[in-house]
């Protein structure tokens, strides 16, 4: 029998009829896969159905790492920090960049400011002159149609922060923009910003269709879009280390401490000078700030999106953070945008998520910013360090190799053998096979 | 007793002494959070060994739901593409996408280029002018002394592609870069790069020390840093939909075909015209490659960094897609970086990651870039089909909502009676409590 390839009502079939479809018609070994499938299930079918609802067409669970790096110490508190991270080398590295910056005065953070910002646009013909001069009218409207919305909001102590009308007519003719800011307090605020904003376009249409101000001719509004901006360069926070120059310690081969923070601002005026450079130097940064926003359920695509644009915003693709020496002090910083939330969300759906957050001591947004960009801090840190030391690859490819044993069930003699074989070679799946191979 | 919140050999302690230790000592009730995390064990250790050795100080596994976009029509061939994503209406805004181009000729794809990445960044205080003059020599050195390396990627047909002198002495005094371009075959190639780069950085030391035709004063060379570049411009796939604007159909809100066109189209040109649109638009078009990345055991950290690079190219950051209406064709298409594997890595290491792969009928890499980059592009035409027509909010609040009623166990009457209540209103975890309360 052929197997079939597509398939029509594939989302309202059962769990189980949808891995036995795919099953059936995409792997060798049906049976075999179902059940693999089906292990990775959680034991409580409560919780199971929990996690199934976060997404569609769910099979199985994807089990990602949950592990944790102790002796953060920021702003004087300490913390265990949470990270999900399928990479190897990047739990280690915040753990030891955590525990170097303990003893000398931890991290210390400042929150710039909070704003999340959406966007409506629109397409109306009239002169740009006259819409400007109503649009005072038109903003008192937005915020008292949308006071259902915001009510709750404004009790907690955010809401709309204000709201602009940008002119995109150079651009694209008749294009305008609502462009509006908001305090989400402790939520990431993408479903309270989106319910204001499609109250906003709706808003619009109503007044340009009735206000008496606009000729017949001008009564034509076309809302393009409605929703919020991941881009939030005013929800940004600074996280900094420093400490005498002669307080970093010696370091592998023989480096001394003056050499090595040379060496150290020298690579990260790299990653401001290439922007080929500063796409690893920031893809580092992620690591650690990605793998706590999993482990706390924020969305990462958004923070990442947000965190990119903010490095190109001079025109050109640049660092997240800044190092200096100035008289024999070592400073090292990052400014990240990071609009992220613990409550709401999968924060406080996620059976994991939510032990996070607890694990860190149930902080608020705010808090949270600080933690994050702080863990972003000490990856990149870690990284540098590596890099400008005794270079990343001898640690990470014991790591893999250790990974390449574990997968082919190497007893602890193999292994031990394997860790001595490969201490000088290349390590490759094929070459750790061949070495079994040859001693087994 | 005081909580102990700091901790010296940690990563030492056995798995369970963690998660004692942390529960211990950062949670009120440590016996249920020990048990919960253990939960979420696989229940066979060998295969949870193999995943507690992707990180470092793992406690437990996160659990991220695993899903499948069904029909997806790439280049002539039917793929189910496996999705892991903690957002809902990502897996079914793909699948509607992927059906809707199904019936329209699917996704046609083409890779532009293959070409990954390296940087060895060195300090030398000679003339400039005289370093260029013995590079080709350094160049051939570096390629001989990298053989043992190399050998076996030239076996598959990859290896080094070119090696060239970068001189930045106008943005940092005696500060040079050696810019590697390699072919990595079917693996994403990061520790074969790193690998090379840190030889051509040993060879180029010990060159430097022994030439003759350098004098005293010019034999100090400061070896700052080697390593990949995530930035890979020349690692390019172009993914493309395409039909008459009449088949587009009719859309919700009575939008015909050609209103539709006209408005998609806008709204992609003003992802164009604004950072703050792009940022989003980007956003969703990682919702789908990350999902991608992610089953498949790919590094979307490493996807990110690259792609939003690759967006700020000509000075302003703008959207990775087009949109056009030309002779009655509507065309929508991406050109995504992207430097990914099939082979190696995590790919061929996480169970369910090679499941993934299986169902994608085993790809090489240049046919998983395929994959990825339709399946971004299918989540941006669902995202932009949803925001120009019935707006995003609706759809998103109803699952939202699932979300939150399972959470709190409701039964399907009460379920029922909610989606009822809520129809109209705004949804919070705190309203659906209260209405739960209500009703119960």
């Amino acid at each position: 029998m052929t197997p079939e390839k597509t398939i029509s009502g594939f989302s309202k079939l059962r769990k189980r009829d949808k891995i036995k479809w795919i099953a059936k018609n995409f792997f060798t070994d049906p049976e075999h896969v179902m059940n693999e499938l089906i292990s990775y299930w959680h034991g409580d079918a409560a919780q199971q159905k929990i996690l199934d609802g976060f997404s569609e067409n769910t099979i199985s669970n994807f089990p990602m790492p949950y592990g944790v790096a102790p002796n953060f110490l920021i702003d004087g508190k300490t913390y265990v920090v949470p990270m999900v991270i399928e990479e190897s080398s990047v739990v280690a590295a915040a753990s030891a960049a955590a525990k170097f910056w303990m003893s000398r005065g931890g991290f210390k953070t400042e929150i710039l400011d909070t704003q999340k910002v959406g966007q409506v646009h629109f397409k109306w013909s009239g002169n740009p002159e006259k819409l400007k001069g109503i649009f005072p009218q038109i903003k008192e409207l937005l915020i008292l149609e949308s006071k259902d919305i915001t009510v709750n909001m404004e009790q907690r102590g955010g809401g709309i922060l204000d709201i602009e009308l940008l002119d995109f007519n150079e651009e694209e003719k008749g294009l305008y923009q609502i462009r509006a800011y908001f305090d989400t307090c402790d939520s990431m605020g993408a479903n309270f910003v989106n319910s204001c904003l499609e109250s906003f376009g709706a808003t619009l249409r109503n007044y340009v269709i009735k206000s008496d101000k606009l000729a017949e001719d001008e009564k034509d509004v076309l809302i393009v879009m409605s929703i919020l901006s991941n881009y939030t360069p005013d929800c940004l926070v600074r996280a900094s280390v420093s400490c005498k120059v002669d307080e970093l310690g010696d370091f592998a081969g023989g480096l001394n401490s003056e050499t090595f923070a040379e060496k150290f601002v020298t690579a990260v005026k790299i990653a401001h000078i290439d922007p080929y450079r500063a796409t690893t130097h920031n893809k580092g940064i992620y690591n650690g700030v990605d793998a706590v926003a999993l482990a706390t359920g924020n969305d990462f695509r958004a923070i990442e999106s947000c965190g990119h644009t903010y490095a190109s915003r001079d025109g050109k693709y640049r660092s997240l953070s800044y190092a200096q020496v100035e008289n024999g002090i070592f400073k090292f910083w990052i400014d990240l945008p990071l609009a992220i939330g613990t409550v709401g969300g999968l924060t406080t759906l996620h059976p994991i998520a939510k032990r996070s957050i607890e694990l860190l001591g149930n902080p608020d947004a705010k808090e949270l910013m600080s933690i994050i960009a702080s863990t972003g801090l000490a990856q990149n840190f870690a990284a540098i360090r590596s890099l400008v030391t005794t270079g990343i690859q001898k640690g990470h490819m014991k790591m893999h190799l250790q990974n390449i044993l574990n997968q082919m069930k190497a007893t602890e003699e193999e292994s031990s053998k394997a860790l001595k074989y490969f201490d000088d070679r290349v390590v490759s799946f094929a070459g750790v096979r061949n070495f079994l191979d040859s001693i087994r």
